[in-house]
């Protein structure tokens, strides 16, 4: 863990240099991808079959058996605990509620001219959810990225998991079903986001293929795109909590753990104004991480990209936030609307000393798929947004064009585009 | 000109391959713009010095040369006639119009659980705008893209811009000053996509660069993606036609090449039900294609691209539609609105027999940056939510931390993360 201070010399580089270091190690896959994709678009389910034997050790019957039928959720989600499932329930509504609030109005603007201009929002037609097999298939991911999917009105939701061995996971069959997941298909990696985008005999082409995975996907969704679109590529996560010294230091040092615990190139970092405060939130997560079941990855993560920043008043602290632009940023100030309202970048944020970031992750109701790695200046959660489009329209009679095509005919002959300008001066009066 | 009809028994079979027809052919240059991209993130100005000289054929002083000055915009623009910055300006207000009834409200719902959820919008601090040199430097693409950006709340705005030889476009930089832009750069190339995603000394980085450009400039984009954002990479433009017999065939006709115009890989698509009128369509398409000073160009697309889809009705036209996904539509019927309400994938839809779609290409409102190549079935045209992004949060009292947290707990020890847990279990009551 890095400690640093505003007021010492060296901060502006150490700064810099936290800002600049790369959490993640990338591996070139981009051939293997390529050829696996290219396996796919010829031989279709043919090669899914070959490649589910070859990298996720076991051999479908044939392609039917890719496709997980309503009996095996059935089956396989019925030992899941009341209480688990009610968890799950509380977490799909609140989700839903929430996304419902972001679905936006069309447009019917009239116009000083005599047009009428307008926006209409209209859902994709069919989304791929990519959910990763083993240790990381989280079945709260399943909710977060199907629910906003199903909210803005997408008919088909196709998930692909890959099965190692053949096992499914039934909690994210349970979340499946629950989010509203139309089919589910036994099949992962590159050839699983292959199959999504081109199609093939059993599996219908989508048109955009949302969720995490590993590098593999991570390349396959890059080379695919265009052909479809993609959420953005994730990174390893991050949370910045500003913290005064009236929280209690271990509260504080298990958010900042919760972070950690994710992957040991997760970052987690604590801004305070108070030295005595940032020693015992340090003190406290020594002592945290020695009971903690995943503590050797959170204390990596912890010593190799922690940091600990003292500041000497808040405004410096927004300052640094908005450099930073954090994925989770967690706001335990006294008046936490008031420093919201000094942030301009940040995936999410929690207010007050009761909001841990984990309830964010499960129950809050806004999406967890976040923007890592400072791409807050720009990128913003997965919403509703990423199932929608937008197409505009324009709508002239006689006299609108008579009012605003002749500036359109003379920019277009500026331009050197006269079939433009006839197709406008063709239709004026006289 | 190809010639469909749905009531051919090989109808399906030549709609598939008009749709799967690529029409632009791809050039790797991924090691050369990768060697770019280096060169500039090491030598900074001076790599811009040294690849202005080699690819643009004029060499600059020094750094500063490289920013065009306020003095050079005034005297560069003072020769344009009067008539022709009022078009430009009309265009500006209605663009500026249409972009500020974007505009999305910031959401703060008070939830049954009694927490408060909400979502903040903020604008991008930087956004680079890219635009092509010589010929295909049109100032309408300039307010195009950069009054979104203004309108969205971008304080910098830094426009890219290479002068072959060093002559630079006035009635680029006279768009450039009504639309907003705060800096222009006379570099191009891959090397201003670098400046403006890494900085140099004499040049700021910025978060998100928009902007059409060469397969140099499109493969850079695609390079520093996740450094900053950046737009879709445009295809070849298209038009579908939907018009009745009712229509001037010669309207049609003209609305068909001022597409076609565009280059020979564009796209333009009449679909009607009737075969008179298609015939009439046709032949006046050859009568416009001898006097049009682009005719070479234009008829070149028409005759590669170019089709007539003859249909037995209108719901047959919609179908259509929604499988061409186009960039522009044109509904020339006697409804057009009703015809709308049955489009799901469109860029922009041009609205009864007074509406060319050159009029959205320069004066509507609505922008022309818009999905090509089918990808309206995912994306949609530039907006102002290109240069905004949203910050999600969750404020939390104890009481709502005690209603919802517990299905928090639960759902993270059903994830195997303890920290998760924790952090919510150790806030709870008792």
């Amino acid at each position: 863990m890095k400690r640093l201070d505003t007021s010492a010399p060296a901060f502006a580089a150490e700064f810099a240099a936290l800002l600049d270091t790369a959490r993640e190690t990338t591996s070139r896959v981009d051939a293997a991808v390529a050829a696996i994709i290219a396996e796919v678009r010829a031989r279709g389910d043919a090669a899914l079959l070959d490649c589910t034997a070859r990298f996720d050790g076991w051999t479908p019957a044939d392609a039917a058996a890719l496709r997980v039928t309503e009996a095996e959720i059935a089956a396989a989600t019925a030992g899941i605990p009341a209480e688990l499932l009610a968890a799950l329930d509380l977490a799909a509504e609140r989700i839903e509620r929430f996304h419902a609030a972001q679905k936006p109005a069309d447009l019917a603007l009239p116009d000083p001219a005599g047009l009428t201009l307008g926006m209409r929002w209209n859902a994709l037609d069919a989304v791929g959810l990519y959910v990763p097999g083993g240790k990381a298939s989280y079945p709260s991911s399943v909710l977060m990225n199907a629910i906003p999917a199903r909210v803005a009105g997408v008919a088909r939701i196709a998930m692909a998991v890959p099965c190692p061995g053949g096992v499914l996971n039934p909690l994210v069959l349970a979340a499946a079903r629950r989010a509203g997941v139309t089919e589910v298909y036994r099949i992962g990696g590159a050839q699983a986001v292959a199959a999504l985008a081109w199609g093939t005999a059993s599996i219908a082409p989508v048109d955009r293929i949302v969720g995490p995975g590993n590098a593999y996907v991570a390349e396959a969704k890059r080379q695919v795109f265009g052909r479809v679109g993609i959420d953005s590529i994730a990174g390893p996560s991050e949370v910045v909590v500003l913290a005064d010294a009236t929280n209690d230091p271990r509260h504080v040092a298990v958010d900042l753990l919760a972070q950690a615990e994710h992957d040991e190139s997760a970052q987690a970092i604590l801004i305070t104004e108070d030295a005595g405060f940032a020693d015992a939130v340090a003190a406290a997560v020594e002592a945290e991480l020695k009971v903690l079941p995943r503590g050797a990855i959170a204390g990596e993560s912890w010593r190799r990209h922690g940091a600990v920043i003292l500041v000497r008043d808040w405004a410096e602290a927004f300052a640094l936030v908005n450099r930073l632009a954090p994925e989770h940023l967690q706001l335990m100030l006294p008046d936490p609307r008031a420093a919201l309202a000094e942030v301009r970048h940040a995936g999410a944020a929690f207010l007050g000393r009761y909001c841990p970031e984990a309830l964010g992750d499960y129950v809050a109701g806004p999406n967890h798929v976040l923007p890592t790695g400072r791409t807050a200046r720009f990128a913003s959660g997965l919403s509703v947004f990423d199932f929608l489009k937008r197409t505009t329209w324009v709508e002239a009679s006689a006299e609108g064009l008579a009012a605003i095509g002749p500036a359109a005919v003379a920019l277009a002959e500026a331009e050197g585009l006269q079939a433009h300008a006839r197709s406008v001066a063709l239709r004026l009066p006289g």
